[in-house]
């Protein structure tokens, strides 16, 4: 299978991943996997939600938005609509969720943390790229008011995301846009760095596909998710000891 | 495994689907599945979406909603709200796609099919019981229009979905309500009548899974929808016959 | 006077009202009249608006829909509008009002109750058969608080509503909508079960009328009201007795 | 029947008209009755509804709107609000139905009048102002663009309105605000120069009513329209000649 | 320079301002510039914004709205679109700013005066027209409760505002709309009693100007500013005394 | 006077442009002034608001907006809320007013250029730094549509703005957002190429200015805007030849 920018069936676009990215969130990164560009900012605020009041449990919520140019034609602002999509409600529902899953609510304590996903260029995976470079601003909000604190870090696990699907030449890891256009079967991934599923999100609209098919596509997943883990512990350095572990 | 309702593992609920439940629509259903009551109607209208026009084909979409007092606690209503939840623009998008998956849109025309599913009462798997039932007063909506015409009927193939998840004591098919919020995995499947996939959304919110785990979950599902396909075939009565086959 | 359906001038259509129609409701009611069906479900909550808080006194607030294919073309439904037509203000607004005009207050004490009317398929008069069948559902939510309380039971009388019109054949009770869409005027009464008024909305936009023409229409709209109301009280059962007596 | 401010019981307020009390508008009127004072704007606009494309029918249109220090404390702005109050539809609704019952939409054509209501200040009866102000900036509008046709002129019948209620000393004419908050019943009236009625609108939101009381109310409100009919045509002067006659 | 109305190129068209021109308003007045009708009210709120919350300090905020036919071609309303326009909230936000720079804050402690402008007629000048109005209502308000305390009274100096634009003519002051409309700059200037400049807000849209015609426009606004504070002092007669000086 | 991080009054902050910061845009900048960072992406759109419909005559409009991390505290997103606020209204009237007075409309023909400028980061000065970096963006966006098209280039001039303020030390130029806090008075000047004024916009909210004050803040303004040009002709190179000059 011949990929249109040369890469091989099971190979991730080059992602970079910049720490620290913005000046005054407790946690940032920009993450860049080919040419797809997201702002990821993580705030900590001394709030929950209403159904969580008094109950000593934190929360982890996302918002996601592309800017007007992040696409090839403009796109509509959500302010100037009136509204959010229902695109991007789901896609916020899923990188919160995802986020969630790995991290130790009670722990927290009762305390929302906000993970702003704002895609400055976007090429296709921009969902899963959220979720990845969001994981790497997390750690560095909670680091930075877990401190040396002693009890057990509330980032339990790692966690990383990527898309797959079956394009018309067979399955096809990390599809950039034109790939994603054409594709019979496109899936995200979401699992943790113990190599467990958190989401599991296939969808066959141009087509629909056999159990065989979403078994190569889990495999080849697999290998894209271990690729993003190793480089969210490069970038995080030695901060990436606290993850799962006593402080 | 023991279940709240004595139900195996395994086991559907009670399912009952009342073809033609409304007077004006051009086909419906009143979908019940326990206590899960949904109404859904087809409607038939003359125009596509702007991406859509001119090119010939035609577009299903669906709009999803629960009545105020279908919920355990009233639920405020939408139009109230002012704005459409994240949940609901996540299901409609669902509904919407998966019935896509069986139509044959360029058969259809310049025509948009509407699918309201309004929810009476929620007991767990809404969505799914609303794709199912749905299919219903597709099959019949397109019937009106399509009459005796020769031509391979629009509706490519049969289309159904339920719900699987794990409970504390394992897998277990069609989550009513209480067994949903005490869920560790929710997977939402919808199935084709040639046994192919259409959607696997499996979420792990409260844990993570693993691919055992998934396959379990996967063959148990896929059960489910078998029972589920035989009973609209027994609904669609002689209508059946025209899905997947020339007029 | 010969009516499309072969009614008598002065006569209602087939009413049949199922009480308890919901399982989580504190009470409920479909109410069918003709092909109109609506479904009335009463909640009960432990707070009151802004303007009632501490003076001890409770509410009655109402709200309506169509669903969307209860019509004969489909209707935009008002969460996807993101607002609530002046028709659905108008006629929530009348439904709460009247019946607040049967129901203590004081003795309710700092509650509000819920009245959610959505029609399932509308035919004609949908806010009077809301009306009819709200109170049913009223009844037995201030029941579920109220059980054997020896003080005055807080529903103070009977309520019902009925339609009736100036059609170019002459003055008619319970206008069906093809009907209703020919009528000169257009009236809505709602009385209570001692035989008094509490709204008489009476509208002349196809015409004007005369004094002579409005008692007309009171005298045969006064009929009908006593008809619903034995069916309120057949319904209702035993209940009907606390209706207005001391507990 | 002793009231606040000395009237009879079937004495209005006194009444003034300020006929194109605007620059712009192609007929306008300041109405005070009292100290509620509503200006009232006519605007012919050169469209219709979607619905009346191509019927070579005209519509009439109100809207209503309280400015915020027209009332005691301090509204909100509806704008600030983003929507409109369900108040607001229910009186720009009964404001348009009222004047289209006087107007020949076939002969007006393929336009609309818009009525805009806007009360400066308000002292109880300003929707029963704001109709009858606006039949006189209305009359006006037609006016100047029939100018000297000969056909029959579009405004058919002379139109006003007033409010009656149930105080708690017997049947009132023209309630102000002080009244208004202590009255059993209100009732809004909207009658033609002859004598029929258009709009019975009675409501007991604090008391119901016997038929008897109906009728004394019908008598009382029928005296005040007549009153205000002789004030309207006092102001139109030689215009009022037009109405319901020949060109 | 010769201009449509026959002014000179530094007179101010005429004005007037009737005070206490609303019955509820805590301070009220109808400014008139010419044709220019605008209704200021001012209202106090025993609250303040949530920034100022137990701070001691008050605030001073402004709405702003045309009527519908206050324009040549009838504007939509505010409250009918759903939201405010950019134009109308950078009035509202300018009304607000140039009222705080001469109320005393901290005197005035935890209280919201809202002034609500509102534009009966629109011939060019409406927000200058608003600042000078609302000027006489806040003394007035600020009156209201102020009585006979003895302490400086909040409101530290007067303050007016004035357009002046470059017309293809020359400099000229206050433009009447038909000006505005072919003014190659406008500006606006808020001045205080002593000379001072709050505002100076010079736009070029349809050209660019230099430093010698800024200085122009200065000039001859100041002069119309010194007008308007003396009708300003004449209409609030003796009250206008304790403007600035201890109470 | 001494400024917090080091500058003479008279000095900007480090200034840098990012040229075609963005993949699909028409034209784009990234434009840094010391820790404020705003992406400007132009779009040139083929079609014109429907005032212009007919004119041949074009437009430039700007939308703007501050990611929800780009401040200290997180502020919400305007799509959340949805609606954008008066300051966001404000400032982008501001940019497309400013841009349009550089562009010959009549020549442009019936298109669009939209501005977007997204602030990352805000550190003072984004309204005036998105400006500056949005006509770099125009610049591209105009070439790109131009191409060697013998007519002279759209862009007539050359544009920048920079803020300037009244700080207790006294005037200084380019205000970071410690400083703004603290501000007096606080200017935003937009200036051409050739030196001459387009916007001269300010305000004393905390104090009042003389003419004296206003002089000096305009000579530091030029000041800054001088050295803004150079920095844009510089980031153009052979491209900023066009600027005002036939192709």
């Amino acid at each position: 299978m011949t990929r249109a920018d040369g890469r091989a069936a099971d190979e991730l676009r080059q992602v970079r991943i910049t720490r620290n990215y913005l000046k005054y969130a407790e946690g940032s990164a920009l993450i860049e996997v080919g040419d797809t560009k997201v702002i990821c900012a993580a705030t900590i605020e001394d709030k929950v939600p209403p159904f969580l009041k008094g109950t000593g449990e934190g929360w982890v919520s996302a918002e996601y938005s592309l800017l007007p140019r992040s696409t090839q034609t403009r796109n509509i602002r959500e302010a100037a609509r009136g509204k959010v999509t229902g695109r991007t409600h789901e896609i916020q529902r899923l990188i919160g969720r995802a986020l969630r899953s790995v991290i130790d609510l009670k722990a927290l304590g009762e305390k929302t943390i906000w993970l702003d996903c704002d895609v400055v260029q976007a090429d296709g995976g921009t969902r899963t790229a959220a979720i990845t470079g969001s994981f790497v601003a997390l750690v560095d909000a909670v680091n930075s008011i877990w401190g040396s604190n002693p009890k057990p870090f509330p980032v339990k696990d790692f966690l990383a995301a990527v898309s797959v699907g079956i394009l018309p030449g067979g399955v096809a890891l990390d599809l950039c846009y034109s790939e994603d256009s054409t594709a019979i079967v496109d899936m995200n991934l979401v699992m943790t760095g113990s190599g467990q599923f958190v989401e599991v999100q296939g969808t066959g609209e141009k087509g629909v596909f056999t159990q065989t098919q979403l078994n190569e596509m889990l495999t080849v997943g697999a290998q894209g998710i271990n690729a993003l883990l190793d480089i969210q512990k490069e970038t995080l350095g030695q901060l990436s000891w606290k993850v799962g572990r006593e402080g």
